[in-house]
């Protein structure tokens, strides 16, 4: 692992660095918050939304100040493999910037399109490797795509998180367009796979069973995305239907930007902390 | 003057807005932030740094959740004039984005390059036109280009401005790298005209007069202009010999980048809120 830059950050430290992963078959980079304090630090993964790379979120959320002040690692990885070698689409919502957190298995996505594997074990494994880490502590959230993702891979690896939330996330991307073509292009035609990766069927099939007292997300009511792509009442019928507690905050006026996730994340913040720090 | 973009931040609004200038002879853009309430409220200039748009600070500094806990309004102008018509170099510090927040008297510079009168006369006449703030209340701050711009401006239009800080400030362009290029080309050879620009130089001929109370400085120690432009010593040596209050906090390990100002921007917003909302 390489680290590209470093930066001093409300008394911690911020890492950007790039690693090699068998998953994607090649580089990838991700920033890692490290709060003050020697750790084993408790860690938040967090996943970004199409076109962001691990820059976004490291310098638009302003996560690092209510991270510090609670003790939390912050993890923010890129959002697909890139490169020349790395298939890639001239639409934003397809191929580099939009790896939808699944292994892909259709041409000419498979090689390299795998960030569940990558997430879930290499980047992992290389962080906790590298950085003083808890891996009996990690939480995950993120952001509209990246929000799928954090619910569907808290809701496939109950094993790896302990909470779980969500900013303006796709819920069921089986039946929205941007998970509908995504979902065509990585995992084919067959449906079956595909509800294997989205959270409100997941849900639905019993995969939560108990693990998450609650999960929370934070959706602005003025987000243009809200009725053709996000969905949220979706994930709240099949959390209702299946007895799994939510915490789903509609915030007034607000829209899709990093000007909302920036409202909100010591909230979410806190959330991970006060699950995450006991027990 | 037109609203391009509007968000919710913080239960706050920011917009961002374009207008014409007659001192820069041209379209000016920058952002403003609003607090929750009626107002009329009390407004922090920040001005950026080199290379920087009115975009830097307001997506990268996390002011707005301090800044809406206090309400204070936040105004980020552009950093110079901009567009086909309007001289530029190649260079990063000289030309657009680089407008040292002066008014340039050599060619090609002298027509649209006023940064001063912009700032001090249009910019703030067209906010408070348009905008419910309270211009008996309004105090200064910014990023080394705009950390010189604030303690100049502070200092040259007391009558304006009632609080002042600075991040990582140039504070003596007459003696640095940066300034003498700029100054060079923007204001000619003749020192006499550099010196009314200098903070130090103009603390050293009694500008300051006890105008403000105390002035904020923070600087990184791992800032990697610190010796060569930024020389925060110049400074305070002139406010010590001239009597002027000044905190200069030396923030161990911290850099240049915006890390730095969002991990210390919240103690500045504080600052200006306690001069502003009292009396």
């Amino acid at each position: 692992m390489e680290i590209l830059q470093q930066h001093r950050v409300h008394g911690g430290t911020l890492s950007y660095c790039r690693h090699d992963s068998a998953a994607t078959g090649g580089a990838m980079r991700f920033s890692i918050f490290l709060p003050p304090g020697a750790g084993p630090h408790p860690l938040l993964v967090w996943l970004s939304g199409l076109t962001c790379t691990e820059e976004n979120f490291t310098t638009k959320a302003g996560a690092y100040g209510a991270a510090a002040a609670v003790g939390l690692a912050v993890l923010a990885p890129d959002t697909s493999p890139r490169g020349e070698g790395v298939a890639d689409d001239p639409a934003y919502d397809l191929g580099q910037g939009a790896g939808f957190y699944v292994d892909a298995t259709q041409a000419p996505w498979a090689p390299h399109f795998r960030m569940e594997t990558y997430v879930t074990r290499d980047l992992l494994a290389a962080i906790e490797a590298a950085f003083p880490l808890d891996p009996a502590r990690r939480g995950i959230s993120g952001h509209s795509m990246g929000g799928h993702g954090a619910l569907t891979l808290a809701l496939r690896h109950p094993d790896l998180f302990r909470s779980v939330s969500a900013f303006a996330p796709i819920v069921s991307p089986t039946r929205c367009p941007w998970g509908e073509k995504a979902f065509s292009a990585y995992l084919g035609e067959d449906r079956a796979a595909w509800a294997q990766h989205d959270a409100s069927l997941l849900i639905a099939g019993g995969a939560a069973n108990g693990h998450y007292d609650d999960i929370l997300i934070d959706q602005g009511t003025a987000d243009s995305f809200l009725e053709g792509q996000l969905k949220p009442q979706l994930f709240a019928q099949a959390c209702a239907d299946a007895g799994q507690k939510l915490t789903l905050r509609l915030q007034e006026g607000y829209d899709h930007s990093y000007f909302f996730m920036a409202s909100f994340i010591a909230d979410h913040i806190d959330w991970h902390a006060r699950r995450l720090k006991t027990a």
